[in-house]
């Protein structure tokens, strides 16, 4: 008889597991650095480890536990619990997870996008408890998000809620996924720091000039301390954010739209000049049914969403 | 004891009743032209008389049928049945529509917005016969869509499948809603027409110089005869339409995407290019999952998906 679950999130930079009990409420956690060169096996006998220590401590043994979910790097292939080729994690192409999951721990292993967890995490916990229908946005190195329909995650048919690769310029930058003019070439923290580099070798004046390693988090500090150049490109990603998400909601018309991710950190000069944009792209109507927050959750929104996906499985046998 | 439904199309040029058996087979149609002009009060008794004779040719009484369902221009408010701002009928704004067709005939009416009809049409009748999740998007003077998700019409929390005013050039030309960049404002017939005209102006050469009201019908049938100036424009209009519809498939990863609407007449000029450009900016997971293709019903998904609603009103009573 099961008496918990495990969530799991692998990230770039942290593997993080979470014990559960069924009722979703984490009882116990541990963090430990994901050291992605040494690879996914490696990888998986640290999150095991991690478990063991965490049914230990409660007095449980691992088949007490009764599913596991895990959100990890997309794209995923979830029906067959694959890590395909996630960007942070270069020796992880082409994983097994689910599998090798089961194979360390005899527990049933269930597979998904990140970003759709955190989506998942906030519908259940977070910002968005008790709506029927969700847009999970993060804004990070890359864009990405998770859609919830009537309550449910919505994956489509093989992957869905990719709002980072919609169309904002047509033949506009290139983005890092190779195609041009992507909402994540113009919003997200990488296009952030690429910008503040091009403006300051344009010789536009900057605090910034000063830092070692111009990127997104010292543009947001430079911003903090009221540099203008470093307000004003926060503020043309904020618009850009917004005219894109703007038209997704045209699109979805959700209840409402959480934003999470490292990049919501610089507050209102990002965020301001997104919802002004956003009131400019989305029908009235649509803007006047749909709340736009921040994640209620913060960096916990996708493991607390691995938690509830697992919580589903040992209810719901799949 | 119910016999039938009602589906009726509201358009800026003709309006359409079909009578329709519980199985939703249309059993007979009427149709005259809409005379916008005259106000919703004539159009609903033109409906109602047309309904009358609809069923005396049955032998059938009004009562016998059970519902009316009503595809209209958006946007509407489906929840109170009210025709907001129909563009294309001027003399109908704020119109409850639904209220007024049950008064004049007794029988229950049900309001939607016409591309979420036509989706709905295509996906019980048409090319989406079968499928889970379908967008279909309409290309006419405007672009408008509509979703099923999970085999069930959605429709957001308020409007949902607005494609047509997502961004595709921010702050690119202005769109007829006011906004700038929306791929309606570089893909529609509406567009179509207005770069024809401004090429001409600039001097290019083409046969549509000789025309003498250069709109999207006009540059298909010089596309038609192979102007090189016609076959530019729709493959420019049918390129940005690829890269929009492409970006929305990684947001929605549909099974299957469906094409009406007049422009889509322009066959492969349009729809080549459209579909080299959804290659490109679709991710290759969810090109591989979706099929695209042209509505199976042509002129006919609109009132069939009427129908087809009507019957859903009278099987689960609202």
């Amino acid at each position: 008889m099961s008496q918990g679950v495990f969530g799991v999130d692998i990230g770039g930079t942290q593997l993080r597991v979470a014990l559960a009990g069924l009722d979703a409420k984490i009882i116990d956690r541990r963090q430990t650095l994901t050291r992605p060169e040494l690879g996914a096996d490696a990888g998986v006998e640290t999150l095991a480890a991690m478990m063991r220590e965490l049914v230990a401590a409660q007095g449980w043994e691992l088949q007490d536990v009764g599913a596991i979910g895990v959100g990890a790097p997309g794209p995923t292939d979830d029906r067959r619990g694959i890590l395909l080729t996630p960007p942070n994690l270069p020796h992880w192409r082409d994983v097994p997870l689910a599998d090798m999951l089961v194979s360390a721990t005899g527990i049933p292993a269930h597979l998904q996008n990140d970003a759709n967890l955190a989506a998942y995490g906030e519908f259940r916990q977070g910002a968005g408890q008790g709506c029927k229908d969700l847009l999970y946005v993060t804004v990070s190195t890359g864009i990405g998000g998770g859609i919830i329909i009537d309550g449910e995650l919505y994956s489509g048919s093989f992957v869905a809620g990719e709002v980072g690769h919609t169309v904002l310029i047509a033949d506009g930058p290139q983005c890092p996924c190779g195609r041009h003019g992507c909402l994540e070439a113009l919003a997200s923290g990488t296009a952030i720091g690429r910008v503040a580099r091009e403006r300051l070798a344009a010789g536009e004046a900057s605090s910034l000039a000063a830092e070692p390693d111009v990127d997104a988090a010292a543009v947001g500090r430079a911003a903090a301390r009221g540099d203008h150049l470093a307000l004003d490109i926060l503020a043309t990603a904020g618009r850009y954010l917004g005219l894109g998400l703007g038209g997704i909601l045209n699109v979805l018309g959700p209840e409402i739209l959480v934003l999470g991710g490292g990049a919501i950190q610089n507050g209102e000069a990002l965020l301001g000049p997104m919802r002004q944009a956003i009131a400019v792209q989305a029908f009235p109507d649509v803007l006047a049914a749909v709340r736009v927050t921040t994640a209620a959750l913060g960096q916990d929104s996708g493991i607390v969403g691995a938690v509830e996906w697992a919580v589903d499985h040992v209810q719901r046998p799949a």
